[in-house]
């Protein structure tokens, strides 16, 4: 892959996302950049990439009466069943028997057939997985396909349009699709941060490791942060590119969800803070002269807790 | 008051308050776009009047030891109380009893003193004014003094800035300040929409009896747009440069609040939203070749009930 596939990316599906605002974060002495993302339709940057894998696959005469499938009760079955609806193609979304209700019904509305399949989201994807090899729809992956790494690459592409150039980018990283799509996207002396739980590291061990591997993970970001094992593709862009992991904790995710509502009224989920919670804890050592770009990226969460702490206005 | 007056302010305000941003709603047919002044710092535009009152005094040597003294429980409070807090200036808050302890909290936390008085807004408002008689504090009115009108209209300015021309601006209004320094900020040709709850419906009255006057006020959306009484020089704007007046109910208020949640995952309270809830309702005759720009002003809100319906993506 290219930077010119996030390019080529961003011009296909530039009718169907929307360019997302920046907002700079004046009142805080380095005046960090926000990009947000969360903003997006569905509420997180995987609708860039869904949108960029059915349109490939469109335009290529690939997709038949079976449409499109997936396994993801999260974010990324969201993104594809929005995508399909608004592409008029049906959707089939696995989804493991712990997602909540309220997000299978947010399926339905898009008019996706939804799958309830397994304990665990791997009993979902290998599913889905047979499922396809039987219907012949379009499989499209979380994170681990070209298409849907160059789509979600569109956001740094974006990011750097709008604000000018960066020395640095924070972006939350789960599988790898957002953090390498920007990887390729932004110049190769753009320092990129690739920030993880520490109780979902895969990025972290895989680049240890030298390998994607299966590695164990828990946590509050677990539903949007928690691909068990890295992408193929992001490992392969990311350890040839070069990126810095940083992890943070529970409670760093927790302080800077509740600093996004309290400073901007932002509700953000805890894998769409967990590189603003990198920047708050300062985790990432930085000059006092660099240009910092921070990717907010999640906002599908509950706010009915936020409004408990009137500390600050 | 003119143009002028906006820009200075812009000058003057630009160290102190956000750039808030714009997002263009572009899957909506009409693709309106929406400034997002809720993200402003206080969540709120009432940072913009606040600080251009309270910097306008401190260049003319008006502001002694008693600092500044305003009424208000709601927004224009917890402006005033950030203004003075990050200029290093006292800050006497006088609010009702009706007043939540939420809010008190917050105020205190900006280290305003907080003084509760009387049942109503106005029972606070005359203690304040003769209080300020007593300290000699600068006195910083919710809405109606020139340097806050300015202010305001700021959000204007940059507004147009952002996006380039516009047919139509439509913006909530309760006592006039930020609709009436918009309307002094955007060239005469934009049409200004002052959007206001049918329970409150203080432009629409003194329009009507050509002058301001009191009006009874109730509603959803009364702690943000519940001014009984028009400003003078807002009345004086709106009525001299035009300003068309639209009323909404408090279902079009909810239903604007629950699509902000839906598709933006954006928190707003229902004064912040009338504006869109007036788009959205289709209360305005617009032409299909009209560009349109909606100000979502406010986000002071509970977000605790947003959770409920799963319809939307």
């Amino acid at each position: 892959m290219t930077p010119d596939d996030v390019i080529a990316a961003r011009r296909r599906i530039s009718p169907w996302v929307r360019q997302t605002p920046v907002i700079v974060w004046d009142d805080h002495p380095r005046k960090p950049i926000l990009k947000l993302e969360a903003l997006q339709v569905t509420g997180s940057f995987k609708a860039r990439g869904a949108f960029n894998r059915v349109l490939v696959a469109r335009e290529a005469g690939d997709i038949g009466a079976a449409g499109v499938i997936g396994a993801s009760g999260g974010n990324a079955g969201l993104a594809l069943a929005y995508a399909a609806n608004r592409l008029g193609i049906p959707a089939e979304i696995v989804v493991p028997e712990t997602s909540s209700p309220v997000k299978l019904e947010r399926l339905r509305t898009l008019g996706a057939t939804v799958v309830v399949q397994g304990q665990r989201y791997g009993d979902a994807y290998d599913w889905a997985i047979a499922r396809q090899a039987e219907t012949g729809a379009l499989f499209v992956h979380a994170y681990d396909q070209a298409e849907v790494v160059a789509g979600q690459g569109t956001t740094g592409i974006e990011f750097l349009e709008q604000v000018g150039e960066l020395d640095v980018v924070m972006v939350a990283a789960g599988g790898g699709g957002l953090v390498a799509g920007v990887r390729l996207a932004v110049p190769p002396k753009t320092r990129v941060i690739a920030v993880e739980p520490e109780l979902a590291p895969t990025i972290r061990r895989a680049l240890e490791h030298g390998a994607p591997l299966d590695v164990d993970v828990a946590g509050l970001a677990a539903d949007s942060l928690g691909a068990r094992r890295c992408g193929d593709i992001a490992f392969e862009i990311l350890s040839k590119l070069g990126v810095e992991s940083i992890l943070v904790t529970e409670e760093e995710m927790v302080t800077a969800r509740r600093r996004l509502w309290d400073e901007f009224r932002l509700v953000g989920e805890y894998g769409g803070v967990a590189a603003l919670a990198a920047y708050l804890a300062d985790k990432v050592p930085l000059a006092p002269s660099e240009r910092v770009g921070i990717i907010f990226c999640g906002a599908n969460s509950d706010p009915s807790d936020l409004m408990d702490n009137p500390g600050r206005a």
